[in-house]
C-alpha cells in the first residue's frame, strides 16, 4: 500500500486502472486515510460509518438467532496457536508479535490474534463440562492482525476490523446447522443490504481455512471481474475440541469431544460495496447503507433564495422527522459544483428546489444509480422518497446481479478456452470475469489453473447455475461444479 | 490478578472482606473469566452486555452532540509517542512492544496504544488546514492496553475497551467548551443509566492526564468508600497541536496551532457498577443496565402448574411485546434456589405466580433492591413492572448517593484528624470514605497525605458542599477544595 498523498484531482476511469479508480474514489469520498504505520489505514467518519451499519444489520441477526457477544483477549500465546497444527501453519508467517512488555522481556511471545479460536477454545475447555452447557453461541466484534505482504485499504490491511462467532455443540449435526444458518445470515445481509448478489458455496480443501474440517463461503463479484470473498463460516468438527480438550459429559454418561464452528465478516465488506456499486463518478452506496440518503440542495438566484428556503427548512424537518438520512447543503459553492460533490460520494438521491419548482408546488429528485431525473409533487413527497430509496436499493443489487451474470462465463470447458478467453479479454482491455468449470476434485488440476491463468476456486456453489460434466485441466469426469476467477 | 478457578461456593460478606467479595460476586455471576494471558481477562456475555449498554447510552448522545466515530490504528510507532515528552514519560513504563511481524524483526518498535493523541494528532495535521476544517469532533471505541503490575477484572486489566475523543478547535474558549460538554455527558449516563452519583471537578497536576493543560473527572464512590475514577476529560491545550504540528489557517489569514481535547470511559464502569450497588446477595443491577429486568418464575406444586402456566405464558408474551428484557426460568429446580441465583445475578425484579395467585388474579413482585414483597393485580401488571423499574432504578440511584454522603467527610481538617479517623475506622473495620479538605496547591503537601494516609487527591469538585479555608496538611490558606480518598 503506497503512502498515496497527492491530492486527488479526478477519478481515474474504471476502464483505464480499475485499482486506481478505487483508490481516487475512496480519498475523494473522504473514506479513509493512510497512516505511517505498515499496511494500517484510518477509518474517517464516512468509512466507518459504513462498518457501523454493517455490525447493526449483523449483529441484530446474530441476537435474533441465539447468538450472545463476548470479548476475549487480543493477545495470543505461542504454546496456544501451536495447539492446532494446521491453524499454526496457516497463520504463523502473517503474525506480529509482543516480546516486551512493562519495561521487561517477556518469556512467552504474545501474538496480536489473527483469528480467536485457540483462546477461546482454551475457555470453552474451561466453560463445558455437560450437555447442559451446550450449545455455545458467541461472538466478539473485534480488530485482528494478518501482517500482509500486499495491502490494499478495506480490502486487505495489516489490521482489519470483524466479527468472529464461536460455536460448539454436542453432535456434527447441530454444528454443521449451525454452520449453515450463519452463512445465509451473510448472504442475506450482503444481499439485502449491501445489495450485492453473492454465490453461497464450499470452499475447496486448498482454499480451506487452516484448521478447519470444511469451509463455506459468499463470494461476490467486483465491477473489474474479480472475487471477493465476503464472508466465510467453517465447521471446524473436533479439531480444536481435540487440541484443546473440550469434552463433555453427554445424556449417555459418555465423555465426548465438542464440535465448533467459527464465522467471519470484516471490513473488507466496505471494500466490496465500493468496488460492487462505484462507477466513473465515485461512489455510489445502496441506501441502507449510505451515512446520508439524501442530500437537499437549494438552486436558482441568490435573491429569490429566501422563498425557496420559506419551502425548503420545512421539507427538511419532515425528512428528518420520517427517519430519512437527510443533509442540505446550504454552501456558497455552485449546485453544479454541489452536484458532482454529493454524486462522488455516493448518496443515493438528491433533491434540488428552486423558485419555479415552488411555484409549481414541486420539487426535482435526481437518482445517482440511473442518473434519472423527475419533478414530483410537493404533496407526499416524503413517502415519495421513501419509495423511491427503496427502489434504488432494489435497481442497485439487480445491477450488480445483471453485471455478474454478464460476466459469468458458463460454457468456458478447457483450460485452453479459458487461456483463450484471457487473450481476447487482455487485448480489448475487457473484464475477465468468473468462469463456472468442471473439477475432478484432484488438487494438482485445481493448482494447474491457478498457475497458469491466476485464477482461483472460488467455491463450489450450491446451486450453479448449470453442472459441469469434465474437469476443466484433465478432461475426466468432474466432481465438482466450482467457480473459479482472479480474486482479492 | 491470581488465577482464581475453584469453584465460588458462598459470596464472602462484603464486611468481612470487600475484594473477596468482589471477585466472588463477579465470577458468581458469570460475568467474566480469568485468562493464560496476564493481567487480562475474558468478558463474559453477562459482562459484556453491561458495557453494549454504556456503549449504547454514550454513543447516542456522542452522536447527539456532533460525533461521529472513526478508526485509528492500534500499533503506533515508538518515534510517535516521544513527540510529546510528558506523554511519554506517563505511559512508557507501561507499554507492551511489537518488535517482530510477518518473520521479520522491524527496524522501529511498534507500541500497542495505551490512548491514542499520538497517531490521532500526526493524523489530525494532515486532515487540518484551515479554519473551515474546524472543528474537528471524532470518537473512536477501542482496546488499549496498560500493562499494570496490579489487576483487578473490569477495574485495571491489560487490556481494556474504551472510547477515546479526539476533537480539535479553532480556540482553546470552543476547546474547553468541549471538554465540559463531554464530562457533563459522562455525568449523565453514569448518573441516570448506571445510578451512580458522582462528583464532577477537576484534577490537581500531579494527578494530570500525561500531556494535558487540564484534566477533569468524575469519580463515584464504591461501597468499600474507595474512590473510582469513573471517566476524564482533558483540555489539551497546544501541547499535541505543537508535537505534532497541527496549524490551521484563521479567518484572519493567520497560521495557528489548533487546541485539542480527548475524553475517556472504559470498562472499568462495569467494575464500578458491580461496587456500588453489589450487596451480600451478589451483583444488584439498575434496571436500565440489566441484561434481564425481570425473572418470572412459576411456584407451587406440580399437579397445579398447567393452571399456573396457561396465565403465565401470556404473561410473559405481553412483558416481551411491552420491550421489558424478561426471562422465564423454567427449570426444575426449587423455587427457593431460582430466587437465590436471580438475586444473585443482580436482576431488579422477580415475579412469581403460583395456583392460589391465579385464584386471586394477582403475581407477585419481588424487589432486588430493597427485598420488599408485593401482591399486585393482574390487570396492568405491565405498566406495573414498568414503573417499578423506574422506580428502582431512581432508588438506587438514592441509595448510593445517601451511601456516599454518609462516608464523606467534611469536618475532618487536619492530617493529624485524618490519621485519627482511619485509626478509629481500621478498629472498628469500617469504611474509612472520603474527605473534603482544604489544600495550598502546593504538591508536597498533596503528597504528604498521600504517604502517611495513602489518600490522594480525587478531583477538586466545581460545587463542593462545603468551602474549606486551610490547608489540610500545613494549615496554610486553603486555594483549593479537594476530595481525597483511597483509590482503584
Amino acid at each position: 500500500m503506497a503512502n498515496e498523498k497527492e491530492y486527488v484531482k479526478e477519478i481515474t476511469p474504471q476502464s483505464e486502472d480499475f485499482s486506481r479508480w478505487y483508490i481516487d474514489t475512496i480519498r475523494k469520498a473522504d473514506l479513509m486515510d493512510y497512516t505511517p504505520v505498515r499496511g494500517c489505514i484510518a477509518f474517517k467518519p464516512d468509512g466507518y460509518e459504513l462498518w457501523e451499519r454493517i455490525q447493526q444489520a449483523m449483529d441484530r441477526r446474530f441476537k435474533e438467532t441465539g447468538h450472545r457477544n463476548a470479548y476475549f483477549p487480543m493477545l495470543i500465546p505461542e504454546s496456544f496457536l501451536q495447539k492446532e497444527k494446521e491453524h499454526v501453519e496457516g497463520f504463523n508467517p502473517e503474525l506480529p508479535w509482543v516480546t516486551e512488555a512493562g519495561g521487561e522481556k517477556l518469556e512467552e511471545r504474545l501474538a496480536l490474534r489473527p483469528t480467536s479460536e485457540t483462546i477461546i477454545g482454551h475457555l470453552y475447555s474451561q466453560w463445558i463440562q455437560s450437555y447442559r452447557d451446550l450449545p455455545v453461541l458467541l461472538n466478539q466484534w473485534a480488530n485482528v492482525f494478518r501482517w500482509e505482504k500486499r495491502t490494499l485499504p478495506f480490502l486487505r490491511t495489516s489490521e482489519f476490523l470483524w466479527q468472529e462467532g464461536h460455536t460448539a455443540h454436542a453432535t456434527e449435526g447441530e454444528a454443521r446447522q449451525e454452520t449453515m444458518q450463519m452463512l445465509e445470515i451473510y448472504r442475506e445481509v450482503v444481499e439485502r443490504e449491501l445489495a450485492i448478489p453473492v454465490w453461497k458455496g464450499q470452499k475447496t480443501p486448498s482454499e480451506r481455512f487452516a484448521g478447519a474440517v470444511d469451509t463455506f463461503s459468499i463470494e461476490a463479484m467486483m465491477k473489474d471481474g474479480k472475487a471477493v470473498q465476503a464472508g466465510t463460516s467453517h465447521y471446524l468438527g473436533e479439531n480444536f475440541a481435540k487440541g484443546f480438550d473440550i469434552q463433555f459429559l453427554d445424556r449417555d454418561n459418555q465423555r465426548k469431544y465438542v464440535h465448533t464452528t467459527s464465522w467471519g465478516t470484516s471490513t473488507r465488506l466496505i471494500g466490496s460495496m465500493i468496488m460492487v456499486h462505484g462507477d466513473d463518478r465515485g461512489l455510489a452506496l445502496p441506501p441502507r447503507m449510505s451515512p446520508v440518503q439524501m442530500v437537499m440542495i437549494p438552486v436558482g438566484p441568490a435573491k429569490m433564495r429566501e422563498k425557496v428556503m420559506e419551502r425548503f427548512d420545512p421539507l427538511y424537518d419532515a425528512f428528518q422527522t420520517a427517519g430519512i438520512r437527510v443533509k442540505a447543503d446550504l454552501r456558497e459553492e455552485t449546485p453544479g459544483w454541489k452536484y458532482n460533490e454529493w454524486e462522488m460520494r455516493g448518496v443515493p438521491v438528491r433533491l434540488e428546489i428552486g423558485p419555479r419548482d415552488v411555484d409549481n408546488n414541486q420539487v426535482i429528485l435526481v437518482r445517482r444509480d440511473t442518473g434519472k431525473k423527475v419533478a414530483v409533487s410537493f404533496d407526499g413527497v416524503v413517502q415519495t422518497v421513501r419509495d423511491l430509496l427503496e427502489e434504488i436499493q432494489q435497481n442497485m443489487f439487480e445491477a450488480a446481479l445483471r453485471f455478474r451474470n454478464d460476466h459469468s462465463h458458463l460454457h468456458i470447458d478447457t483450460l485452453e478456452d479459458l487461456k483463450a478467453h484471457l487473450a481476447d479479454v487482455e487485448k480489448d482491455k475487457g473484464v475477465a470475469g468468473w468462469v463456472l468449470a468442471g473439477w475432478c476434485g484432484d488438487g494438482s488440476c485445481e493448482l494447474k489453473i491457478k498457475e497458469e491463468t491466476k485464477f482461483t476456486s472460488r467455491n463450489i456453489p450450491f446451486d450453479p447455475p448449470v453442472y459441469k460434466q469434465t474437469c476443466m485441466t484433465c478432461g475426466q469426469k468432474a466432481q465438482h461444479t466450482v467457480w473459479f476467477a482472479r480474486a482479492y
